[in-house]
């Protein structure tokens, strides 16, 4: 089982298809795959605006499909319609000390970059907690996750010993990361990562005229002021880009060369670009807006996928509470 | 409503009686009552030995019905089998910050006297939190706590308050703590209060020889070596349970002026209380007996109790997720 899933709260983006969704068209061909729209955890550096996360957990269904997840091989599941996942978490939450919590270098950086200081809320702080019971619930053996959340995949792992040390036996199983070969995708700016609320994201929604004056507005070489001039290609985000999307490979390596022996202007290369994101986001557009006019299939898209997860985690919860030996009221399958 | 309930680590004992069991005999007459075995609690400083809380469920709700607990008029509902509470645990968690929980006076008490400095379980951080959503689940508008439990109603409040200006209407209601008249019960050593783990206390239970040799070796006056010397009445633990369980307030007076005067023997003020508690806990002794062979009954009274409980706290759980306007995948009730 391979379990990934996403924040809603924006729609996503190109930076999103070439980190992930990509690789989870090829994983649901080899894979039985859950994809969670993480709306509980959302609501963690987001609890005074959870009007925005509502308002895309749909979005993010119809990104999914739009990009070509098949529902009937890819469970897609709500993460606040799992109650045995918030089961799970506090049951968890007394096996991790706040000190192990606060030591977790993604929660550092990420209580940094978020200006949370001292008045961090205490589920941001816990939500690596929350992710080891998403994780374990699903008995996810591989997690695919970007290189600066690995630790989460330790942490989990350090919850599922902690576990299996007190029940005895092993309850639970540990999870490997999978850690995808290709960095994050820049913004279109060249600063750090492509993201909604940097505003240098393209989205997969992106009309034809979006995305040609995103191309246009691009960072490349600021010292290549003329064509004739030799460029560089490292942190030229176009280049970056045509790696990342352009299936020509050759082709690539052959413009990077011209480009950075002087005479290949960056017109040309925008221009390029800019047809091969066309072609990319030209049918997604397309079944995203068709698919936009059934919100009632997209709802039951998600009922169904998150009536199967239910079952899942449910039964993982029973198992840990068997293993632990808790008190059991009602028969297992409550 | 009102709601109270105790951490299933062991037999209630003497204090509990004094403390709280008494006052919710005389509350099922004249509220809507609901006692919570509070075994997920429990495990936020019992990780390490969940057996322990698991074999004490059923001894609380024996203890319940034994001293008079009504099943039809009073709700007894197991906590661990209620995932409403752990839903809205986690939801209110993102309204919290890790600041404020560690100024909370309570928990900087408790995490000194278990020794848990730096290492204390993020679950026991957070327990003030969980028991924000046990009493707001409940909507119980009066919550008996012993003093030292006052912050933990006034953390919840501000939990309401902050839920409330989120939803832009009242959808929870404040709590109101009922701080008993009576202190807490002191050991029979007369140190601290009475609590199993520190072997001083006196279980509902108890056998005659039992009771007999607890009251024999129970803490007086140090100072008073005869019979005819004047005794002290303060910090005399024959005398403050005397206060606490004998009905006769007028002899009791009168008792305490002979001590203070002189003349008046330990002994003879022993029998008294002997007696006194020999009567208030054979009747609760054959009862708990009698019920005990009867664990099928126990069961079926927590499963029913916790039923109706189950029905509550959905209720709320779908009432703060409209009011902060979470996405609503299945119908209200589910």
């Amino acid at each position: 089982m391979v379990l990934t899933g996403d924040r809603p709260t924006g729609a996503l983006h190109l930076g999103h298809y070439a980190g992930s969704l990509k690789s989870r068209l090829a994983l649901q061909d080899t894979h039985d795959q859950t994809l969670l729209v993480a709306d509980t955890q959302a609501l963690t550096d987001n609890a005074d605006d959870p009007d925005k996360v509502r308002r895309n957990v749909l979005e993010v269904v119809l990104d999914y499909l739009a990009v070509g997840i098949d529902p009937t091989r890819t469970t897609i599941a709500l993460q606040s319609a799992l109650p045995a996942l918030a089961e799970l978490t506090l049951l968890y939450m007394n096996f991790v000390t706040v000190a192990r919590l606060e030591r977790n270098p993604t929660i550092k950086e990420e209580i940094q970059a978020r200006g949370f200081g001292r008045d961090i809320p205490a589920g941001f702080l816990c939500y690596p907690v929350s992710q080891a019971a998403d994780i374990t619930a699903f008995r996810a053996g591989v997690v695919p996750v970007g290189e600066d959340q690995a630790p989460l995949i330790e942490q989990t792992n350090e919850i599922v010993r902690r576990i299996n040390r007190q029940a005895g036996r092993p309850v639970l199983t540990e999870a490997q990361a999978l850690i995808p070969t290709m960095g994050r995708l820049p913004g279109a700016d060249g600063k750090s990562k492509m993201s909604k609320s940097q505003g240098n994201a393209i989205p997969l929604s992106a009309s034809p005229e979006q995305i040609q004056a995103a191309v246009r507005g691009m960072y490349t070489d600021p010292g290549h002021l003329r064509a004739a001039d030799p460029g560089r290609v490292e942190g030229n985000v176009v280049f970056t880009y045509l790696d990342a999307f352009d299936e020509d490979h050759t082709e690539v390596e052959r413009l990077k060369a011209a480009y950075r022996a002087g005479g290949l202007g960056d017109m040309v290369v925008k221009r390029r670009l800019d047809e091969t994101l066309q072609a990319l986001l030209a049918p997604i557009r397309e079944r995203r807006a068709q698919l936009a006019r059934h919100p009632d299939y997209l709802l039951e898209v998600l009922r169904q996928g998150t009536e199967r997860a239910r079952a899942v985690t449910q039964l993982t919860l029973d198992e840990v509470r068997a293993g632990l030996g808790l008190f059991s009221l009602f028969s297992a399958s409550r």
